[in-house]
Formats: C-alpha cells, structure tokens, sequence
C-alpha cells in the first residue's frame, strides 16, 4: 500500500509538492437542489451570494425557507433549547462525557498558560501601551459528516472562553431533521458554548455575520465546513473576522532506524482514515523502516473501520521517501509546511530547533498525533496546505484585540514631538504640523 | 464647514453608519493603457489575475515588459543598489532623516517591550509549549502618491525587524522611470529594509508571493496600495499571508466643554487632509463647543497646503455630534470602532476602560494622533472600516508564528492516552484509537 520513494528528488516531486487545490464540483443533485431553491442555475459562488443575500434581507424567515429547500429540515425553533441539551446528555456515552470534560479541561489548562495580559509602559508620567480585550462575540461553525466532531468544537469554543469572549454561539445543521447530533449539544455545553442555533451552511455563516431576529451578528465566524460554507466565509470576510480555510489533514513522519515500525504504521493510518483527501507522508534514513512499515500498513488495514478511507489517502497522497540523514528529512519537512510533523527517532529533542515551518512538532513516539487531537492540551486546529509557512494553531490570539494606547505627558509630548512635526512637514501635512506645534506653544491642557 | 447635528440618532445616520465601501471604477487613461498591454479589455480583477498569471509565468522579464507597458518607466536594473541608496542619502533634508532615525529608535522600542517568547511547561518529565518564531521573510510595498509614505514604510519594517524577520524586503514603484524616491530609500535604509526593487503594481505584489529570478519569494505581503495592489492582494492571499486591505483614515474625537476649540478643530483638519474619502468625526456634549470648533475650522483652512483635500472630507464624512453625556459618546464610538479615537476631555483616563473598539485610543489633549503617526512608538497601521471589532493595529505578532510542541513524557501519555481512545472511537477512528492503545500496550520507545 505504502509507495516508497529511494530518490529524494522524486519522493519530494511526487509527494511533497501540493497540486494547488481546485474548486471541487458539485454532485448532481446538489445542483439541482440549489437551482429549485434559488430558482436559477448558479455557480456555487453565485449561488452563495445570492444565500447572503436573502439572509440579509430576509432574516429569521429567509433562514428557514433555505433550511427547508436545501437541507431538507424543517426545525420546529432555530434555537435549541437548554432542555434539548439536558436531554441530549441521556444519548450520550457517559464515558465520553467524562472524556470531553477532561480533554476540556487540558484544552483549558493549557491556553490558559499564554493569555496576554493588557500593558503599560509609563513614561514621564503618561504611558504607551497595549489593551488587549477579547472580541464580545464569536460563532462557530460544526458541519454535518466528516469533520463535525465533538473534539472540534472543544478545539475552538474552549480557547475562546479561555480568551474571555462575552458570547460564544454555535451553528449546527440538524441531523435528523430537528437538532444537531448529541455529541455535538454535549460537546458545546461541556465546552462553555453560550447559545446553539440548529441552522446549517451558507445560510449559517451569513447569519452570524450579520444578525437575524433570532441569531446574533457575531465579531468572528470559525469552524470548517463544505464548499459552501467555505465560499460564505470568503464572502463574508471584511465584514466580519474569519479563520483560515481549512484544507484537507496532513502529517508528515521523520524516523529513524530506531522507529517502531509498527507505532510509525498506526500513525500514518490514524492520519489517512481522516479523509481520501488526507496525506500521511513518512520521510526516513532507513529503507529497512519503510519497508517494515509499509508490511504493517498492509497488515493492519483490514481491521480498521475506515481502511477503505485510510487505503483511498495512502494510494492517492501518502508515502515514504528514503533520505540519506536527518538534515535532508528536516529540509524536506520544512519546505513542505505540514500541519503536523512528527519526530520518531533517536533523539527527537534535538530536531526541534531545526522545525521552521509546522503548525504541531510531535516529539518522540509518545507523543503521537492522535493524543495530540483529543487531549494534549493545544488546539488540533492547525495550518494546512503549507500555511504553516506564515500561520499558526488556532490559540487565544485568535479571540483577542489589541487598541494601541498613547497616553503622552505634556513633557514627552515636547520631547517627540519636534520631530514628528519634521516628517509630518516632509509628507505635505501642514495640518499635522500645525496641531503638534499648537500643543507646543501651550494649546491644550 | 462642519456639520453639526444635535439630534443623536440623526448625527449617528448621517455621519456613523459607514456605506459599505464599492469598488471605485478606472479612469480612462489607465484602461486604455490595461488594454493595450494586456491585449484585451479586462474588468480589474481579471487584469489583475492576468497579470499574476504573467509573472509567475515569465519571472524577471515579464516583469519589465509589465512596468514598460503599465508604468511607462524602464528601470535600469530591478533591485536598487546599494550606493543609490547611499546617494538617496544626498537628496534628503537631514533634519528629515534625524528624524526617521528618531521615529524608527521610539517604534523598536516599543515593539521590543511585547515581543513574546517561546515557552514550555513541563509536566511529568515531558513537555508542551509554543515554539513562537519569526517569518522568513517578509515583503513590503509602498505605493507612489499618496500613501507612500516614509514614516508608514518605518511603522510596518521595523516592527518586522523587531520580531527577526530574516530578510525584508521592499518593493517600490520609479517614480521617475528609474528609482523610488530618495526618501522612501532612505526610509527604507533606516528601518532596515534588506533589499529595494524598483517596481510597483500588482505585478510587484505577484513577484513577491510567488518570486522570480531576481525578486524572492516572502511568506508575508503587506502595505497599502491601489485598487489593483489590493486586488492583487487579494487573490495571492492564501499562497502567501496578506495584512488587512487598509481603508480610508478615521479619527473619532470625544470632547467635553474643557477642550481647546483650536486643538480640536487642528485634530480634525489634521485627520481630513490626509484624503478626500478620510472621516474627522467630533463627538461632543457641547453645542459651544462644537460651534467654536467649526468657527476655528474655517479660519484655519486657507493656510493649509492641503486645506482644499481637508475640505473635501470634511463636506463628503466629517461632522460633529452633540451628545447629552460622555456614556452616550462613548457607546457611539465603539458602535463605529473608529481606527483612531481620541479623548479630549476633562477625565481622559477614567473613559479608557470604556473603549471596547479602536484601532488606537488617544489620552488627552497632549496625546494626539499626529504624533502617534510618527513618533509615539505604535505602529500607526491600524484597522479601519469599523474592522476594530475584531482586529488589531499592526504588531509583531504580524511577522511571528506558533508551533504548537507536544512533547509527552511515557507517564504522561499513558495519563491523557485513555480519555483520547474514548473520543477517538466515539468518532469513529479506529485507527487514533488503535494508535494510542499501540503505546499503551509499550509499543515504541
């Protein structure tokens, strides 16, 4: 199952250079939904505008009339009720309560750690500085299928009450016609979640971004979702904060000879069950490792609930590429970028200096990536598609502001000010100068 | 020339509520020159694409064809060199350029006061963390005209330098065929800007993002620019990390009836000469106020060199508000989250907790915004548009980013490893779950 590459230049051409994602295409029936309900034949991104649109003008009513053409759910309230969610708690694993409520809590820990504090520097009796503040309200998003999960509403809802955001709001499309699933109400109210709305897809993002009677216009919108979703957050961006555009998982192992091949097997499988889209690459010194591995992916396969997935992402983007030291393996994964990058070897402590670019490092075979998504502490939402060049995990940063604060004092005012008034009259502001001037001569208390 | 209004809800309609900003529409010399250059009539978006598509197609050469074809000028080499920088020096005020040293001294200082630092927490012999470093490199532009400002090229490279940025590099459009101007080389110089291109448009934006032979690739593109700059923008965002597309100027004042009418109406004109689409808004509890205020304005206006661009914004966004107590002001404000709010009132301090929403705020009549433009210590590169909601003035967070370190001891594995099975299997990964129990069961070292 696992292509093993010996040349480093064709493992790296072949596996590590990401083909520029495309636009995926809509499934029939899809579009025919959509042309019934909008009642034209539009792209997706047309189609999206148009939901905008509607939900602008049209509020709460125009939010259920899209609900019931295009999700086919007519739910009796758009709210769910605390009595829904109470309920929802009796269909749900009380193992994996418990296990919600402890990974909450590591999530919690952790972000707790890097809060920043507003600051002040006084200066000759003012101040510069930073006030920091969270945003008053943020929105989640938790699609339907593969990638609506419990653990990610924790990822994103906990770092935000962490942060100190006023009200957290969730939008969850109904499963069965009526209310999100159970592990999702019970995952948002283990993870502090305020409200949840049982709304799905563009309609949802366009709602949070700018209000109905019943759902609130929130600051920033975050969460994954389907094409649609994706498009409506574009499209919404300006007018209200966004996250990044998720892409599809990806891991990249470096190991050694001393790897166990059968820990580097299940972690590049616990990666390609996520999704066909998912890449598990394996980057190593020794062709006798990958070899070893590739047995155990084989082996292991038929036993996995989701091998057909997990077989789908390793023929289409997974790998191993044979390279002569550790140098060469820590280029190759710092030029892919990838979301998580795992270090499986002797001594992984002293890669870690050598990570440039990778939104997790994974450090010795403990530290496994599966422990990383559930209970670890950071947050699992990490950058993909070579991103993690220029972004980060989501963390409390992504809940907070900062206002810049310049409190001067008539005595440092007179100390910077004279040259401020020589670039002010440099870039043409007379103006500029003028007001700096008439604090000088003594206007102003 | 100032507008006042006594009637809150009125002054709030005709002056807070921003009108969503259109995508202003070419003049007719530069479509005509867009057309014959790129050999169609193209609407700005698809020119901009088109000429995206050129440079990362053609590199250097497409590159001088573009600025031959689009700007008219035919720069000698692509980079600046550097003893044209050392004889930039030569065509400076060196007033000018002791201030710039001054100006860019007072930035890194203040950046440095919040530059965060990797940390790790240990826990049971292993560890988690953020891993917080530098971008690689970072590439700046500064346009021709207005907004091509020296003091804005120190506000965003030193900033970047502060936080260890590797290379910053900046590129520039000829402003007479040949060089940028001697003070944006000098500016450049002094904030320590590595290396210069002669180049503009959005064909300066696509060789930064994507490079070309002389032009290198940068992970971060940011600074203000025309319509087809922020297109540009616009479309590599994502293959490379943009900043915010910066909207007009906005200054909010909040006065009570012990501000000087002269250093208020000297605020306002400050603010409104910097762009005829820029807002100088006055929020006062005094009518007198308010009427002395627009008197001082239009005795000051004819000595201004931009006094006819002042009067412009004025008439097309400026205006007073009279309100009937400082809460009301301030719920104003943070309904329109100005870029720039500045309290000139008897208590300035005792309102600052009130700030919910600005890009900066300005304590007192000492602490003017046309001193933070330059020399208080902030970056003056604020978000406007009312995006002070949720973003945050220019920082050194711009040019850092976080790897999460998930680095667990064997303890404190076999600790968190349980509750992350339970989850796992509850989304039905086996796979995770397999991995983890793999572990458990003492696979791996």
């Amino acid at each position: 199952m696992l292509r093993i590459f010996t040349d480093v230049e064709t493992g790296r051409r072949e596996l590590l250079l990401r083909a520029r994602a495309e636009e995926s295409s809509l499934p029939e029936a899809v579009g025919a939904r959509l042309k019934e309900a909008l009642g034209a034949e539009l792209e997706p991104g047309a189609a999206v505008a148009e939901i905008i649109r509607r939900v602008r003008a049209g509020g709460d009513e125009a939010l259920r009339q899209l609900t019931r053409d295009l999700d086919g759910a007519e739910p009796a309230a758009l709210e769910v009720e605390r009595s829904q969610v109470r309920e929802a708690y009796t269909r749900v694993d009380p193992a994996l309560v418990s296990a919600l409520r402890y990974a909450a809590e590591r999530i919690r820990a952790f972000h707790t750690m890097h809060l920043p504090r507003s600051w002040m520097q006084y200066e000759s009796g003012g101040a510069i500085g930073q006030i920091i503040r969270p945003l008053e309200r943020v929105g989640l998003y938790s699609p339907r299928g593969s990638a609506g999960y419990p653990s990610t509403i924790l990822m994103s809802a906990v770092p935000a009450r962490v942060a100190g955001v006023d009200e957290i709001v969730l939008c969850a499309p109904p499963v069965d016609g009526a209310l999100p699933s159970a592990s999702t109400l019970v995952a948002a109210d283990v993870a502090g979640v305020d409200r949840v709305f049982a709304i799905g897809g563009a309609q949802a993002i366009a709602a949070m971004a700018y209000g109905t009677e019943t759902i609130p216009r929130v600051d920033k919108v975050l969460g994954p979702g389907n094409l649609f979703v994706a498009l409506a957050k574009k499209q919404v961006s300006g007018d209200v904060a966004i996250d990044q555009i998720a892409g599809p998982t990806e891991t990249l192992l470096v190991a050694d000879e001393t790897a166990d091949a059968g820990a580097v097997a299940l972690d590049l499988l616990a990666q390609s069950e996520h999704d066909p889209m998912a890449s598990a690459l394996l980057i190593t010194t020794s062709l006798d490792l990958a070899k070893r591995v590739a047995a155990e992916i084989d082996a292991r396969l038929p036993a996995l609930s989701r091998g057909a997935v997990a077989a789908e992402s390793l023929r289409r983007n997974g790998g191993a590429v044979v390279v002569p030291d550790l140098a060469t393996a820590l280029d190759l994964a710092n030029g892919y970028a990838p979301e998580h990058l795992c270090l499986l070897c002797r001594d992984p402590w002293s890669l870690v200096g050598r990570v440039r670019n990778a939104g997790g490092v994974f450090v010795g075979e403990q530290s496994l990536e599966a422990i990383g998504d559930y209970t670890a502490g950071p947050s699992h939402i990490m950058p993909t598609g070579g991103t993690a060049r220029f972004s980060s995990p989501l963390n409390v940063w992504d809940f907070l502001k900062v206002t810049s604060l310049f409190a001067l004092s008539p005595e440092k005012a007179r100390e910077v000010g004279p040259a401020a008034v020589t670039i002010a009259e440099a870039e043409g502001f007379t103006a500029h100068a003028e007001a700096i001037r008439h604090r000088q001569r003594g206007g102003g208390t």
